[in-house]
């Protein structure tokens, strides 16, 4: 399936006093590619929200950290999914790499669920928001 | 006026590249120490929020930083009225110091309104809120 | 194996504008967690880092939400080894839950690494961190 | 003097429960704009460090809110000196701005002092740094 990228700075805020990007920072990272990937299919978030009363929450996440990322370094970020489309949820594959060297920062897989913004139940996501994502 | 002081773990999510706190995140401590405060009198936001249909929302920040703090120190965060409440925001002032030297390492003042949750819009405090904020 | 257990405060910082708390803070919390677990046992991270110019980098981290967390909550939040302590890394399972309820809001399972500060590069761990990690 | 500017959207990371961004992450955004205007002028911040030993910390900061930006919203923020160049300070102003309506979210002033690494003492700004930011 097609991934999407999207190009990311360290800056200052992302890095811990080991020197490096903190850990949890990724899941940042992972989450701006995931919502550009998004709005690149014309699915606003705040709009899908607006119109169908409904918002992704993450289900599952694991990363594999392989080399760390420091400040001023630019990082691509990728996203696509890893199986086709749930009927309430997500899979989706992303990468973190080094712009300069195109070594792997870090590998993750999430799960992302469609759930009522009010009741934060699970719920089918909507037909166009599906048929969006089943688009080659 | 009385001032209400808490304890902050400065943890690897809190420091830079610097080795330092990161300065934003004083602002975060800054808003803990809110919280609490605004707690031990009586005013939990989640149930002012439910109650009233309001919330705090920050006016105007200013922080002057005259030390770092590092990994794994232990920080002293006050926060206290520095006027009387006013009919729609708060005047508050607020310290960090080292718990283990006392050195100040940065002082803060802030200014919260109290809006309604939906429009944003400034309202009159809840009267409630302002008298627990009088109680000396 | 026995297991630590802290009492983390969801905050504004915490929460995002679905009214949870953001996935990737959950990492947050189990960095504070197994930062006061190590404190716990006498291994203070900065001190580890002065006295063997080692430090601990996260490896491999993963989560499964179950229920979300709201402003002002209450979390517990536990750590302890899921294995007896590998030569240059640890692998650690962390919970987090809601001291109201009890409801179990997320698993985790987090592996460590112990690397050279300067390199980065991994390294056996000091004898007296795996001393202090083996004592029951 | 001339004004930086860049653009930032805005992530669930940024946004608290009220729906807004949350106050603090306006310092990491008018942080981001003060490194991409220094990177701009050839001021590298990893790169200043590496050959001057030298790093800016933030000794001063301020900011007035006036509107609230959401998620998805596109932020314009600049920065630019509001004084000369000191000998060990720069004093920066800066704006962040709705892109799509220009309406005015918030306006800061900043001061930045130039420190040892090692000893965070405050330094002369090394010679080619205050060059970089006399040119106009």
């Amino acid at each position: 399936m097609s991934r999407f990228t999207t190009t990311i700075r360290v800056y200052w805020e992302d890095t811990d006093a080991g020197g490096i990007v903190f850990y949890a920072n990724y899941f940042k990272f992972f989450e701006r590619a995931r919502t550009e990937w998004l709005r690149s299919l014309g699915l606003g978030q705040q709009q899908l929200r607006d119109q169908w009363g409904g918002m992704f929450v993450v289900a599952q996440a694991s990363c594999r950290y392989l080399a760390p990322a420091r400040l001023d370094d630019l990082v691509q970020v990728t996203a696509g999914l890893s199986q086709p489309p749930g009927k309430t949820s997500l899979h989706i594959a992303q990468q973190a790499t080094l712009h300069a060297t195109s070594a792997l920062l870090c590998s993750s897989s999430i799960q992302i669920a469609w759930v009522n913004a009010t009741t934060l139940r699970p719920e089918r996501m909507p037909q166009p928001l599906t048929s969006a994502l089943n688009t080659p």
